[in-house]
């Protein structure tokens, strides 16, 4: 490394936050819009989180989806390097500054896409910037666990991820295969067992639900059969998650078919968070033992009657007496930017005692 | 009309297959083509059905698919026209000898979904020409009772749909509100299942199943994972039915999640009929009339072993024993332009009687 470079560490100017001028960017790739903020090089030290609070976030640049998948890779390319410029610029940084960058992304499901976009990346930086590219639960389980990957991070939003690593480094994830795969406990599986139960109704196959007149309402249209063309109008998942909380509500009015989607949806996701606890051992040998599992997305939040993430975390305590929620505090881009600061000190203490 | 058309009936000149010039078309709009076939104009005798065999198919014309919602509506009208004019072609007719045109189309869910379609088809014709829009299963029913709309259809091929006629005209439908709304007893339904318990079997979520073996090689895949990339690169949903196979060939060599997958779409296959059959009272008040029940689509074809059509037809004639299955020897666009010559029969009646 160079001793001269701005990114270089230790003989840098401090700035008014008492940090140096080293800068780490954390980026949340979601199915709908991109964050990144800018955050100042903080050291951690392994097991020894003594954050600073607030945490000094020097910017944060908004754009629009970043999934390859959705929107192609010209689109989500472009979109990187748009939200990583606007929030250097907004932090009064430039591209030298950076140490290291940690993208938790929609759509990475395979090394050759991680590969793909840490390639993108990669043109962007310097040479000696760290560039770690992980899965958008990743960077949702640091924002809970604030930066230490251990435990099972459960995210429902439009879609559905159960991720988690064990103290030995080793990690395992369940379902998040997107919308044909059944990812029944997502927003969009919730929604679209919702829209099925309507039509059923309608045809005879299924019984009356309040979800008909609820969903209908919603949508603007004046009938069932109009639902089919709505679907195929518009293939963004989005929309279809985005009737939830008519579920719920139709749930807290004491509809039997809304109940009986939310029951298997909490089943789905406890399903899922067991089976990463599982392979990872994260329970122990008793099964008591202790390990937190961080709460993300939409689905999951709290909701007025019938609360589907609280109703979760009694399936997975059941299971894991020891399984402690954690609903975080700061949001995944901020995760994965101290991800950022935590593999980086990792690869220098690795450097050191190597 | 006028005396002198072509087009008109009575005084015309006698074709070597002993009928007049005039020609029926019958068009059958699926999720992968359109065919469109040229008939003689052939009286139809309401209840007295005595067909000529085999019947004198003047032509065939064969092009791609003209579903809208699936190509878009400019793509699906130029399909439409250009097997017309190759049928007309072929059969050395043009368009001034049509009587009637019924076009049988998926996609056609709604009143303003049939009308947009029948506005395309009168751009194309004269006037006088009578112009028919049903559902593709309309016509598939027709295939199997030879133009006689009573009974009940079961389509299930890439998408599945149950759609009747009761004796005195009302017409029901089940199911086929496509690949979001839960067509689970569809090829896209049964293979989106199979998939799905692929990446179950992987992630820990589901139990291990010969599908894994089986469905990654059918795809060239060399891990589950690959699986969730593969879904995302292209929509089409006949890609994924044409797993088919493979998830009854498994459940021929006793892999029970393939067997149980194949149980759940018999039933749900099953219950689609069921639902039109009682909102039309096709069995009768005893619930023993009789009834025909047509089974079209490659999923309801004669399998080796695990026959989900003969399963379907048990599950059937358990609720309805008057229920008798027909297996069409002709296909749907031979359905459609019998449609057409018993719709213009019938208003033929209707004005000399009215």
């Amino acid at each position: 490394m160079e001793s001269d470079s701005k990114g270089g560490s230790g003989q840098e100017e401090l700035r008014e936050n008492g940090y140096g001028s080293g800068v780490v960017l954390g980026l949340d790739g979601g199915a709908t819009s991109t964050v990144c903020v800018c955050l100042p090089m903080i050291p951690l030290l392994r097991d020894q989180l003594s954050l600073p609070d607030p945490l000094p976030v020097l910017s944060r640049a908004v754009a629009g989806c970043s999934n390859y998948n959705s929107v192609g890779e010209n689109a989500a390319k472009a979109t990187l390097e748009q939200v990583i410029s606007d929030a250097l610029t907004e932090s009064g940084s430039d591209r030298s500054a950076v140490h290291a960058v940690c993208l938790g992304v929609s759509g990475v499901n395979h090394p050759t896409d991680q590969e793909m976009i840490l390639n993108w990346l990669r043109e962007i930086f310097p040479s000696h910037v760290k560039i770690y590219v992980q899965n958008d639960a990743v960077a949702a389980l640091a924002s809970g666990t604030m930066g230490k990957l251990h435990g099972c991070v459960l995210v429902s939003g439009t879609g559905s991820i159960a991720y988690g690593f064990s103290k030995d480094g080793k990690e395992a994830r369940a379902a998040g295969g997107g919308p044909i795969l059944g990812d029944w406990g997502s927003g969009y599986g919730i929604a679209a067992q919702a829209l099925t139960a309507v039509i059923r109704a309608y045809d005879g196959r299924g019984s009356p639900t309040m979800l008909t007149n609820r969903i209908l309402k919603a949508l603007g249209l004046s009938s069932p059969e109009e639902i089919i063309g709505w679907t195929y109008a518009d293939r963004s998942w989005a929309r279809i998650a985005a009737l939830v909380p008519e579920v719920v509500s139709c749930a807290d009015a004491g509809d039997q078919i809304a109940h009986d989607i939310l029951v298997d949806a909490v089943k789905e996701l406890g399903i899922a968070v067991k089976a990463v606890v599982e392979r990872l051992c994260l329970c122990g040998e008793d099964r008591s033992g202790s390990f937190p599992v961080v709460m993300v997305g939409g689905v999951l939040e709290s909701n007025k009657g019938w609360d589907i993430g609280k109703e979760v975390v009694n399936y997975i305590q059941k299971l894991y007496p020891g399984a402690h929620p954690i609903r975080p505090k700061v949001e995944p881009a901020i995760g994965a930017a101290l991800l950022a600061c935590n593999f980086l000190m990792n690869e220098k203490n690795i450097n050191n005692h190597g």
